[in-house]
């Protein structure tokens, strides 16, 4: 029988992630989230994927480990130097070196897998089309498309009529807008990891487009940024 | 530059993904092989994986390792019992309990950041919608939303117009014409390995529903079954 109200909620960590874990928690939803281990270069994200959800009252955690070191191709997986960010704190308009290929296909399809697993008709994933627009995988027109797929891969959509749903509620929202939305619902953001480039300690960087994004969301929310970062080497 | 002639080719190390690396050599593709560790509970098909690839020419092999024991649902990951087999070789209606939630998902997923990163517009699959009917992810109609979702998933896609394909050549044929079709390519069918319930030293139970399907297929292909069997306990 289905449960409407199990859902999987993909976790990195970071910011949008924890921010849609409270939105999913707001809604009701039973939550049972998912981190990948997929050689990133810091384990820092998945300290705080396991805070977060378990302060934001997650039913279970788990960590999938999927080695993608060997694929090459993204600064995020392999020995690629991750770039400073623009000054503006503003996404650029070419696909960043931090892509990693199929990323967000691969983890929704281990959620998909865990949702069945679970008889939970909802994935939430914290893209964003506005601050990471070059991300093929963070379109609406991609998302659509995996849902469409997504209902004829499954036992329980062919045979229990089970519609999946990928959610992504901060599709069109702003940095400064996510974290208001996250303020409101009690999100704790000192416990969210964001730097692309942390030192061996976990204090960010300041300097990656990762943490320049960040740290404008906070000034334009008008909040006080809780992030720890490291000290300016000049 | 898209090189025209490079393919990712998932193999299982079973009778019908070897045959559709074959037909991805016959074609002229450069086949980048790709096999799953992924919990399942025995090694042979990925031992039976590397010896085909290397006899059938492929560039490269890579086992990629993700763990899908914890997930639970599937007698191919977990403790469930695998079921012995109708006696006639038919696959049944229902979906079975060898069935491993969004397993084609995650497989092609991980073929498409492959693909991406060797610039690799084709994806070979062996599934069979003949055999395998009660599988939801063996349909055709499965494979072309999948088609269509990794045609707006991907940087090569978004920005080089590489028009990513999914290839299931075995899509329409029987066990049987299968066999046929690998024996025209020179396949050596007992490098292959399709049981799902294999002795510890890996012969066939010759019980399983896998091996019953082997087992009809090779008797109406009208060619010598060269599959080691276990002994009969009886």
């Amino acid at each position: 029988m289905k449960d409407q109200s199990r859902a999987v909620v993909l976790l990195s960590g970071g910011l949008d992630s924890a921010t849609t874990l409270a939105v999913a928690r707001q809604q009701g939803f039973c939550c049972h989230t998912l981190s990948f281990d997929y050689g990133q270069r810091h384990y820092h994200e998945l300290a705080a994927s396991e805070r977060i959800s378990r302060i934001l009252g997650a039913k279970e955690h788990h960590v999938v480990r999927l080695d993608m070191r060997d694929i090459g191709g993204s600064a995020l997986t392999s020995d690629l130097a991750v770039p400073p960010g623009n000054s503006d704190g503003q996404a650029g308009t070419d696909i960043p070196v931090t892509y990693v290929p199929a990323r967000n296909t691969i983890f929704l399809s281990v959620a998909l897998a865990w949702a069945e697993a679970r008889r939970a008709a909802d994935i939430f994933i914290g893209v964003n089309a506005v601050d990471y627009s070059g991300y093929p995988d963070c379109r609406p027109e991609y998302l659509a498309a995996f849902e469409a797929m997504a209902n004829l891969a499954t036992k329980m959509s062919l045979q229990e009529n089970i519609v999946v749903r990928i959610n992504a509620p901060l599709l069109y929202l702003k940095k400064s807008e996510i974290i208001q939305k996250g303020m409101a619902l009690g999100v704790d953001y000192s416990l969210t990891h964001s730097c692309y480039d942390p030192t061996p300690g976990g204090l960010a960087c300041g300097r990656c487009d990762s943490c320049l994004l960040r740290q404008k969301g906070f000034a334009d929310a008008g909040v006080p940024d809780p992030t720890l970062y490291a000290p300016d080497p000049e």
